[in-house]
């Protein structure tokens, strides 16, 4: 490790917080299900594949335009089974309560919880609640566990992608983020941004719906499109080439992001997917996207190339850059 | 609810627990698994049985003698699904950070979770991590999930108790929770106290290859001995007699308590089990625990009754008194 102490950004889902899983977690725990690197765990039981994965969700602040902490915490763990192309069945939550908040406040992220359980299809089935002491957690975290079937001829995963293939974006970019920051920091815009959080899983289906050769599915979360461009080309041992134009974002989100500095290819997102595709599948994935209340705006990116093996953005101007995954800590607590 | 504030007695595990669970959790998220108010739920996936649980440990000291939070956080969960007669398998591991914590720590807290992980036989097989800036959470909590099998035949659940049944303790009580109190507060004894964290899941194999008729078993953690007997009372609408003499307390840990003013009925345990089993195979299944490392202490600590349906305590004086759930907060944070 190059530093002696947790830093921010290795929470940034960015490079140090691959750099912390790769030099502290992986050597430890290191086993094949766990050395996949993909979102989520997936487990035979006999003639049945079960997809297993967790999230902990400490968001400052637990309300914001769009959701708040309990709506997250459910479409973070469904989008995460969601991605692996399983159908979310189960939640487990584990709540850390701090001395003093509210029972008006638990009971309306309660209520999110399981309204946003109900639309996503998923049962909250086994749970945990702590109380520390005021001061040792600000507000409330919450930790969502989740379990789903992976149906028969689905084999999504990040090492899939191939010369050739096709990136699409299922919607706009930055709004979470933005959405976040904007009440954080008290910011208002003439247009408000909302956060996208939503459960993805019937987009999912969807596309399913359609081709069972979808190669790859990630929720560009922490460290925005760009670090998940970046950990799919990387695992796929491929490059990725995006045009710039035909990225979707919100002109409120492009004002906001070029008046406060940030690229929005990094700013997080909590209702948005990246899919990569055979090419000859690509039309028809993508208008049975558009079909989807959470799929309206998506937009064919990008393509995948064999070389250089790093994710390339063409610019309105034409140029080339590289876009590598997120240094330090864009937002903290953004998720 | 009675308050309109979260109180640390919400975190007790006992009666303010109970309350919070039943006015606020159930009520929204109520569903037939989550109803039946085990420490795990059991899932049926085709012919396979699959048992699921999480918690979150949030315990302060995060180094104390027998273990540190990541031997808890294995200990816990590997128990939780043990406590059902599931062979636990795959963990998940959700990470909350301080900004700041020493990476030292942070890799001895890993190791010891591998480390436990080996002896419970569990694989950890996906995870997350955040980080919280400095003062937003206290050093470090760990949620863990849990995934396990259960045997065929096997039906243990909290309601299952009936008069005439066997209670059997696995051994000493409130080596836990006085251990951490004792190292939070710098209290120094004559003989040191460590904590009995351990994983049960190879007792509970032992237990099962004697009898598959395990009526409940329970893993006695905050509220400590008393508010577990009292919930397995509830839940099979029975009472429980139990004797003093017979309940196995170190003499170490009799004496801190006293000094201190504790009871240890109420003090949190973390490698004790309790368990209900028919009175014909009590003999037989004490035996056997006493052969496992975790068990040697084991002893009958009283019966199940029809009427009260209450816990009781016949004392040493041969007095018999009402042992209540735990009301209040004994010790926050202690696991």
């Amino acid at each position: 490790m190059k530093n002696d102490k947790i830093l921010l950004s290795h929470g940034s889902g960015g490079k140090a917080s691959h750099e912390l899983i790769n030099d502290l977690f992986l050597p430890a725990f290191s086993n094949p299900i766990l050395d996949q690197l993909n979102d989520q765990a997936v487990l035979q039981f006999g003639d049945v594949r079960i997809a297993y994965t967790t999230d902990s969700y400490i968001i400052d602040p637990i309300f914001f335009p769009g959701g708040d902490i309990g709506k997250l915490a459910v479409c973070g763990t469904v989008n995460d089974l969601a991605m692996c192309g399983a159908r979310p069945l189960y939640l487990s939550t584990g709540f850390i309560i701090e001395e003093g908040l509210s029972i008006d406040d638990l009971q309306k992220i309660i209520s999110s919880m399981q309204k946003t359980a109900d639309e996503a299809g998923v049962k909250i089935v086994t749970g945990d609640t702590k109380v520390a002491n005021k001061g040792h957690v600000d507000k409330i975290f919450i930790n969502t566990s989740g379990i789903g079937i992976v149906g028969n001829n689905v084999n999504i995963s990040g090492s899939n992608a191939k010369e050739g293939d096709i990136v699409i974006v299922s919607g706009t970019i930055g709004n979470h983020g933005i959405s976040v920051l904007s009440k954080r920091e008290g910011l208002e815009f003439d247009a408000p941004i909302v956060s996208d959080c939503a459960p993805l899983n019937s987009l999912v289906m969807d596309m399913l719906s359609v081709s069972k050769n979808i190669k790859c599915l990630r929720d560009p979360t922490r460290g925005g499109l760009a670090t998940t461009l970046n950990e799919l080309a990387m695992q796929s041992n491929v490059g990725i080439m995006i045009d710039e134009a035909n990225i979707p974002i919100n002109d409120a989100v492009r004002g906001a992001c070029e008046l406060l500095g940030y690229d929005p290819l990094y700013v997080a997102n909590e209702g948005v997917l990246v899919s990569i595709v055979p090419a000859d599948e690509a039309p028809n994935i993508l208008a049975k996207m558009i079909e989807n209340k959470y799929g309206q705006d998506a937009q064919i990116i990008g393509e995948v190339i064999a070389e250089p093996k790093k994710v390339l953005l063409k610019t309105a101007l034409s140029t080339t850059r590289i876009v590598d995954m997120l240094a330090g800590e864009l937002l903290p607590r953004i998720c």
